[in-house]
């Protein structure tokens, strides 16, 4: 099952530098472009989208472009982030951040780029898997949503101008949900809307990934605290200003609470078929990422 | 006619007023996307999109969606454009640059917001309108193309970094095709596929827009150099750090340019009906304001 992750990790770094390959920018923006996609990432959001599409029977390379295009807009949240305003961050996946090699208009535009690409590739392959429920304009509108203001650019806005304020577990949570939270939940609903879900189903997925995307969340507060700079390819201790729920609930507390979350994300999805294995996969490598 | 475009114009405002009103974002982000959506501007873009849908027999009322659209992407790069990593601008629309009241990380996120928030309304009403030759995702790639790595945004990195350097007419021509020019043609594109153009009108409809786009830029040069800032509503003499059509032509022949471009951007729509009366019209418009 690891085996299959990192099948289809590689074959989802394989397909960005692809795409890559095809980027048609000025060589000032190009360099920028091309680093940022194939810097290194867990690809979680782009495995989630294929897992969850494969779940009910599309074939992995019609998901290819979607999940790469979850993976760009990812991306472009992370050079952001990054930004002098933003988290002023020096590392990034193991290299500098992109505005501290590119400058910061290259890098926000690159940014720019990125997220804009994704909504052609997202529904790239629309026409040819035709799942008769979801319109391509459903689609969009799902990632639009995710991506937005009141998803990972609200989530964004609302940690920025609460650190040192004093925050309750609420709030919180709706920084998660949304920064980290909504775009987990959109790769597995596009994943799934892609290969047809019926509602019903839908819904399942979205409880599936609301839960893991905050598990994850929660993890990386834990590894911020107890891992090193150069296992995780990224400034650590940056959290010392801000509330996380590592100081509300200390590790021991932030690590059951995880374990509590992939419970529910595994329950969303208990009477899914064997089909659905890698999801479950997917929620037992994050509990074990943290133990 | 001219009553013709203030009432498209204020339908445009009015409706991206409305929209602000939807907007569900945390007020600390609410704040600045609601200054920038009620901001004035000229709503060139929006209008051209309308004029295009209606000469073919579309509805203007369904085509708001996609002309608010137009405008938020168009009011997203001018926040980008405005930052201190790019053109360092006080003023914007007779306001404050939205950075130097939000600061820089909220401006940021609310170009992002609002770029990602047209993709949504771009296709909002493809199903009611139907257009049996172009489908959603027809019309999302447009627009992709034109905001995207070989459109406006290649446009914003290539001026940043040519700038002091010397330049000929081929570049500067590079730099204003996609950094204007793009969104001008995706407009006229956009509401001429929302209104089933067939391709060869396709055509006509973006050369109309890609010559008007190009007149527009360099009318704007031109104002530069003339017209004072309480008259625009932005920083004036910003140019002069960077190659114009201006410098290159001298003002008179940069308004002979002006006035070939508008003939040739007359001329690729002369065959069609009097329903493209308001192209024509948006065109004299502007070939008036720099006489």
């Amino acid at each position: 099952m690891m085996q299959h992750f990192d099948d289809v990790r590689a074959r989802i770094d394989a397909h960005l530098r692809d795409l890559g390959g095809e980027v048609a920018a000025p060589p000032i923006l190009r360099e920028p472009i091309v680093r940022a996609l194939s810097s290194s990432g867990k690809r979680v959001r782009g495995t989630l989208l294929i897992a969850a599409g494969e779940s009910l029977g599309a074939r992995p390379e019609k998901l290819l472009d979607a999940a790469a295009a979850m993976e760009m807009i990812h991306t472009s949240s992370l050079i952001l982030d990054d930004l002098p305003s933003m988290d002023d961050a020096e590392l990034r996946r193991g290299e500098p951040a992109l505005h501290r090699r590119f400058g910061e208009d290259l890098a926000i535009l690159t940014s720019v780029a990125l997220l804009n690409h994704a909504y052609g590739l997202v529904v790239r392959n629309h026409a040819a898997l035709s799942p008769r429920r979801w319109s391509a304009q459903d689609v969009v509108q799902r990632v639009v949503d995710a991506v937005g203001w009141d998803g990972s650019v609200a989530g964004e806005a609302v940690d920025l101008h609460s650190e040192g304020s004093t925050l309750d577990f609420d709030t919180l949570e709706y920084i998660h949900s949304r920064k980290t939270g909504a775009l987990f939940v959109a790769a597995a609903a596009v994943g799934a809307m892609l290969a047809n879900a019926a509602p019903a189903s839908l819904k399942r997925f979205e409880t599936y990934a609301k839960n893991l995307g905050l598990a994850f969340q929660i993890t990386d507060d834990v590894l911020d605290v107890t891992a090193d700079a150069a296992q995780l390819g990224k400034d650590v201790h940056k959290d010392e200003q801000k509330l996380t729920f590592v100081k509300l609930a200390g590790i021991d507390g932030a690590r059951k609470l995880t374990g509590e979350l992939i419970e529910t994300s595994l329950a969303a999805i208990a009477q899914m078929r064997s089909t659905a294995d890698p999801l479950r996969q997917l929620a037992i490598t994050l509990r074990d990422r943290v133990k």
